[in-house]
C-alpha cells in the first residue's frame, strides 16, 4: 500500500524553524500530476512572481516557453524529454522550458544568464506552491532537438524543463521506481556545509 | 528633500496582482544600510531557506561565505568590491559571497552550478525580506582578488556579493548619484516579453 498525498507531503516537509517561511519548507518536487488544468489566472500569477525577480544589471535575460497540454508546444517539449522523465512528466498539464539570453545588450557574454534564470525559476516554483500547485524541474532533455523544434536562437541557452500542475497520489505514478522516489524522504546538506565564516570554517549560526 | 524609507518602499512596490505573494512584489535592492546588526538567529533562518532550494540532481553546489561587520571576511569582501559599490556596500552589516562548485561529484562540469546558486541566492533575498531585512546583490567585484584573499579553490565559481541588513533612509547614502538610484522607480519587461506559448508568440495570460 502506498502513501496518500497527505502522508507524502508530511514526510517531505522540512523540519520547521520558527521564522522561516513555510513556503520554503513545504516545497518539494513531486512527479505525480493529476489530470487537472492550471488556470490562465494562475499562470499569470506565476510569471508575475518571476517577472519581479532580481537580475544582474536588471537584464531580465529569461524567456519561458509555456506548453499547455494539448498544444503543439507541450507535445514538442514532452517529446524532447530524456530517460525516465518521459514516464511521468508528459502527464503534467503545463511544461515550461526555461531559456536565457547568454549574450548581453552589448553583444558580450552574460555571465549571469543561468544564475538569473535559476532565480526566476525558483520564484515560479514558490509562487506555484503558494497557489496549491506543484512543480518539478528537469535537466534531462534533448537540447538540440528542442532548439530545432521550437526554433530557439543559438544565443539562448537552456535552464530546465519544469512540470507544473496539481499533485496526485503517489500510487498514480506509472511504476514502482517512480513511487519509491516519490515516497523517499528529502535530504539536504547541513547548514555547516553551506554557510561559512571563512572558506574552511563553518559559520556559527546557533 | 529626499524621500523617506516609507515613501521609497511605496514607490518601489510592484503593482499588486491578487494571489501573488506580496514578498515578490515588495522586494527590491536597496543600497541604504542602517548601522544595525543582523542577529545570528536571522542568519540561520536565511540560510535555512536557501538550504531547501531545489538543485539539479540535488547536488546543492552552493557555498556561501558570510562576512559579518568587524570580521576579516567582511573586510576582505568589501575590499574586493569594484567601482561605486565601494561607496555604499561596505556599510552593510553582512556581506555574503556566493560560490558554487562548477565540478560535479563525477569530476565533470556541472552545467547547473550557476543556475542552482541563483536559485538559492534568491531564496535568501526572499527570506530576508520576510524578516524585515533588505538585500542587494552585486556582480561588480574582483574575482581573482577575492579568490586569493579567501583561499577559494579553482573549482568554485562566483555568483554575487550580497549586502544584507536593515534599510536606512535614502538620505543616508553617500552621494546624489546613489540617492537618485535609490529613489528611481523599478522597471521590468512586460509579461508578454517573458512568457511565450511558442518562441515568437507571447502567451495569452489574460
Amino acid at each position: 500500500m502506498t502513501m496518500s498525498t497527505e502522508e507524502v507531503n508530511n514526510l517531505k516537509h522540512a523540519p520547521a524553524l520558527e521564522g522561516v517561511l513555510p513556503l520554503f519548507l513545504d516545497r518539494w518536487s513531486s512527479r505525480a500530476f493529476a489530470d487537472r488544468d492550471v488556470s490562465r489566472a494562475d499562470l499569470k500569477r506565476i510569471f508575475e512572481a518571476a517577472r519581479w525577480a532580481p537580475s544582474s544589471g536588471n537584464a531580465q535575460p529569461w524567456r519561458f516557453i509555456v506548453g499547455v497540454k494539448g498544444s503543439e508546444t507541450h507535445a514538442k517539449i514532452a517529446w524532447a524529454l530524456a530517460g525516465f522523465n518521459k514516464d511521468w512528466a508528459p502527464k503534467a498539464p503545463v511544461l515550461i522550458l526555461g531559456t536565457t539570453n547568454a549574450v548581453n545588450s552589448r553583444g558580450a557574454a552574460n555571465a549571469y544568464a543561468m544564475y538569473d534564470l535559476g532565480a526566476a525559476a525558483v520564484c515560479i516554483t514558490l509562487q506555484a506552491e503558494a497557489l496549491g500547485l506543484v512543480t518539478h524541474q528537469m535537466g534531462g532533455f534533448d537540447r538540440e532537438a528542442v532548439r530545432k523544434e521550437l526554433g530557439i536562437p543559438e544565443s539562448y541557452v537552456f535552464g530546465s524543463v519544469m512540470a507544473l500542475g496539481y499533485q496526485d497520489e503517489p500510487a498514480a505514478l506509472a511504476n514502482d521506481d517512480l513511487i519509491s522516489r516519490e515516497t523517499a524522504p528529502r535530504t539536504r546538506k547541513p547548514l555547516s556545509e553551506i554557510a561559512y565564516s571563512a572558506w574552511d570554517q563553518p559559520a556559527v549560526l546557533d
